[in-house]
């Protein structure tokens, strides 16, 4: 499923904070339809909301509006996904062109990456797979398939899915709301879990592997994620399970060496204390949200990405990758 | 604050679920009212259920009933925690004497071991810390005082706690209901986070220690405790925290070696997939929900109790400190 489309003058994209109650499907035009889609998170994913963002300059630029201005403002909405300076960067390159052909081709390539990336990560195992996966790398957080998730769906192609442990990913429940809801449209058996409960069926050698997205990857490998991401690699490392990452390049930063400097968004208390607007903490406490960590690059067994799995050493690897693409 | 108290026929508890929304007393009379105030978590924390489980038998005592069935009854209510089974057997060796003397003596001397462990546990540390707890080991989950929040409350006492982080402990949330609530009423810095963010905090060395109650040691030294405990063990070995375990000796089970032997309680799926009613997760789905898990002891830098602060090897400083006290 696409959870954005073009729609000729804008942009359609499925409110995420709804799922999986309710599909409700929002009209973007305006740049502030755009700026509050992304910022309120009725759409998140790296790779969707670079896509987002490219569909909110082609629809600026289709009103004459001051692009640069669009951008700065775009660029302002969330600071830690990388992806979506990447698209806007790309956008503002095509400038004089026609730029809704341009957002468009970014949402397909995307679309072909994560199948690539689909069929290189499904290479990477034999057998059957109890994998486990954390927040969103779905479908939904990408222009279709996904790309931990389009790993998961060409392994369950070739008959190699067990099941799937899914963390339900607090404190926005992506992995409850959009990864156990996309798995079961499609028919993959799901396990779902709280996230603390990882451990113990690693523990209990009931996990096979852990796959996740990426929201930014540095030139060294290090790589930033939904928050509890690198606990997961934490416990990896300690009970021998391979911890994979499947991005599309758009999501390598080679400007940042280590992960040390990529920004962490700090979110609202709100998100932690309250649900559906109950809630279940008293108030007047002090809260903590980040919305990412970083997975240090000696935790990651390999990088899945459309131009290949990449492997450590990977500042070798990400550099070898990235001079093959420029030479083309 | 005590959770639960002696009326003179039964035992008047708060009903933890409703915390800290509502403070509501619920009073048991009939053996089925504590039942079901242990069973469906009315009151939970290993040694409060034993106080409870205490105070029916003293009550079915006082109404002639048969003891043994009684005891069955309460034993059958939650498979875990070992202090249940403790204190039912505590009482039903003073049968013949007066029950009601004995239930209130074994929950006022939790309270008495409950701030001996706290003069011990504090005695760990210098200068201030900032403390990583998960679920509620404080007064609710016992008679009053705490375990791992008594220590924290001794060392609040003497100035020691700069804050406390608290794991929300999903899916139950007695984190975030409980732990929160408690600390609040006392003064006591919180940060409250979601339980798969702790792994960050400790990343960027801001967690100084953990500290978290059990449900059951064995001889070995192996913790049963809250879901989620094992995974914080695993990371404080990464990042070298120490983890502290705080329990009364009637947790320790000299019965069992090894922790693979605990039986995990799996509780039902809708604690997972529905808060307050509402879904969180689509309708059809696998969904797993331990109770616990098990902290082995070589992650373990010491267990303090009312008999003083166990290091390793375990085995032995246990076993020492069983006899000691057989010999008394």
């Amino acid at each position: 499923m696409r959870p954005i489309e073009w729609t000729g003058r804008g942009a359609r994209l499925i409110d995420q904070r709804l799922l999986p109650d309710r599909e409700v499907w929002v009209d973007c035009d305006a740049l502030e339809d755009f700026e509050i889609a992304i910022r309120d998170m009725l759409i998140r994913g790296a790779p969707a909301i670079g896509i987002c963002a490219a569909y909110g300059l082609a629809a600026a630029s289709l009103r004459g509006e001051d692009l640069d201005q669009a951008a700065a403002r775009l660029a302002a909405t969330r600071p830690t996904a990388v992806n979506l300076f990447w698209a806007i960067e790309r956008m503002l390159k095509a400038r004089g062109g026609d730029l809704v052909q341009e957002a468009i081709a970014i949402h397909e390539e995307d679309v072909a990456m994560c199948k690539a990336m689909g069929e290189h990560g499904a290479d990477l195992f034999q057998g059957k797979q109890r994998l486990l996966t954390h927040c969103n790398a779905g479908a939904l957080a990408t222009g279709d398939y996904g790309t931990a998730l389009g790993v998961i769906r060409s392994l369950a192609r070739r008959e190699q899915v067990e099941w799937v442990w899914v963390d339900e990913t607090r404190p926005y429940w992506q992995g409850a709301r959009l990864t156990a809801y996309e798995l079961h449209q499609d028919k993959i058996p799901v396990r779902l879990i709280c996230d603390n409960m990882a451990g113990h069926f690693m523990q209990r050698k009931q996990v096979d592997a852990v796959i996740t997205g990426a929201d930014r990857i540095t030139a060294q490998g290090d790589v930033a994620n939904k928050i509890g991401t690198s606990t997961l690699a934490v416990l990896c490392k300690e009970y021998g399970i391979p911890f994979y990452v499947a991005a599309p390049w758009s999501t390598v930063d080679m400007q940042m060496q280590s992960g040390w400097d990529i920004p962490i968004e700090e979110r609202s208390a709100q998100e932690v204390t309250h649900f559906r607007g109950q809630a279940v903490a008293p108030e007047g406490i002090g809260v903590a949200n980040p919305a990412f960590d970083v997975t240090f690059h000696p935790y990651i067994t390999a990088i899945i990405t459309e131009r290949g799995v990449l492997r450590p050493p990977f500042a070798e690897s990400i550099r070898i990758a990235d001079a093959a693409q420029q030479t083309v």
